[in-house]
């Protein structure tokens, strides 16, 4: 699907929003060598409260842009409720392509994570509520207990959030204030408390927990600090480059293929350019410039 | 407008979604003898990061809904995002019948209890945009100061309020426990003390504030506690409510028209009407049942 052993690959990142950008940061992490074109769907986020009939329609127009009109050759589907309920809809519009979503590549890494079989699950409200998550664990024996948390995508965006990774490429106005932090932290808190509460109360002895929204990773030292010592954190994010690099493994070592500092990358979104650009860089943890304004239709 | 003047005139309500409950909560206390039809565009929501064409485009859909298939005699639009870029795109649409927004009563009320003429706005990050407030407040020689509070939002449709009254007549379990509450009040407390300096450093000296979104009125009590002691609270639904009913004055006081114990209500939204049962008797006090779900096209 190359043009030639010597032109790098094009992986193409679609997203309803800016959150998908966490797993182009772990795609780049992983394959520098790559070329990469995202794509956020912003006019027309969130997907959460969409039909499951007018999310993949969506998902499909986007899927289609990045193949038919930016060329990619392998396909990352790094929304979470895209992931549950367009995947399908996605893998048949863009035969020529393989597609990857990031529930499974989750669920897998929380089989191979979890001693005890029981694992948790923290996602936007639409995500829970089509049990994508549970079901791909289910298969994999285990049992997975999930809980919602509206307000934390809310706190991520208006950044009340500090990764000291994350955060170190960004301008220091970007950086919140403690009394900021100490709401996120606290909010965090209840949320996993009543989740581990209700795990007790099941006798579900939970020892992993899957982030299934790709907000969470920028709450990712907060969340540690709320859980029982020990337990695993699976960010899907990591889990899906991991699983698309694994993939590609001899596509991406082609001769004469080199790690450039600077990644080659291409950013489109469906709405406000100027938010895309100032918001995305707490997600790709690098400056998002150049973002480029497209008209999806529909 | 009416059949016969021993007919209740049918005020229609709209909003993008359950915030402008709270305007039909307003309306009811102040006109129990008018009928209501309320609609709620909720698959289409939030409008706040919408062009204007397309807010423009949807608000009509809704308005045409309510005169041409409810007969609503008046129009509310509850919405301030609507309010703010819609509202003569509407009033073109349906010429037949007045249409009321929640911008200019908002304002004319912060006119009548400033005595400094400087007034305070918080609104959700499209209305704050549109500065529809400022410049309705500048018409009325007022210096207006206006903050986007996005966080407010999620915390109130994730039910993390309490108001004792509107809770009175919610069920005991939609109570939410003490931590939530001060996560809400927390912030609250951060952005008007951002708001509160940003005035200090201009030589604003506020004595009022402006709740320019219909979700706001639920945090009435923890807004109170965060500002300095004798500021007056403006709220736009009340405001709303207030000037209908000056303005219908006469057609309300028609003769056979008696105040019945329980208003009659219809509700109507474009997305699960369960979530809208749930959720909408936070916003008006009572329960909401009986919401018919419809399709708007488009």
């Amino acid at each position: 699907m190359t043009d030639s052993p010597s032109t790098p690959l094009t992986i193409g990142v679609f997203d309803s929003g800016f959150g998908g950008l966490t797993v182009l940061r772990a795609l780049i992490a992983r394959a520098p060598q790559a070329r990469y074109a995202f794509i956020g769907d912003t006019a027309r986020l969130p997907y959460g409260s969409k039909s499951r009939r007018t999310i993949a329609r969506y998902a499909v127009q986007s899927a289609r842009f990045l193949v038919e009109e930016q060329g990619a050759d392998y396909l990352v589907i790094a929304c979470n409720t895209a992931s549950a309920l367009a995947l399908d809809d996605i893998k048949e519009a863009v035969p020529s392509v393989p597609v990857i979503g990031v529930i499974e590549p989750g669920a897998e890494a929380a089989h191979r994570a979890s001693k005890t079989g029981d694992v948790l699950v923290i996602a936007t409200d639409a995500t829970v509520r089509s049990h994508a998550y549970a079901t791909a664990c289910q298969v994999r024996g285990l049992r997975a207990l999930e809980k919602a948390c509206p307000l934390l995508v809310p706190l991520v965006e208006e950044g009340w959030v500090m990764s000291s990774s994350l955060i170190q490429n960004l301008p220091e106005q970007d950086a919140p204030a403690l009394p900021q932090l100490a709401v996120t932290a606290e909010v965090v808190r209840i949320y996993l408390d009543e989740l581990l509460a209700d795990a007790a109360s099941r006798s579900h002895n939970p020892d992993t927990l899957v982030l299934g929204c790709t907000h969470y990773p920028l709450l990712k030292p907060v969340i540690e600090r709320a859980l029982p010592p020990g337990a695993q954190i699976i960010d899907s994010a990591d889990s899906t480059a991991a699983q698309l690099v694994m993939y590609l493994g001899r596509d991406l070592a082609l001769p004469g293929q080199t790690s450039p500092a600077d990644p080659v990358l291409r950013f489109f979104a469906t709405d406000s350019v100027e938010k895309f650009e100032r918001l995305g860089s707490r997600f790709l943890g690098r400056p998002v410039n150049n973002v480029q304004l497209v008209d999806l239709g529909g």
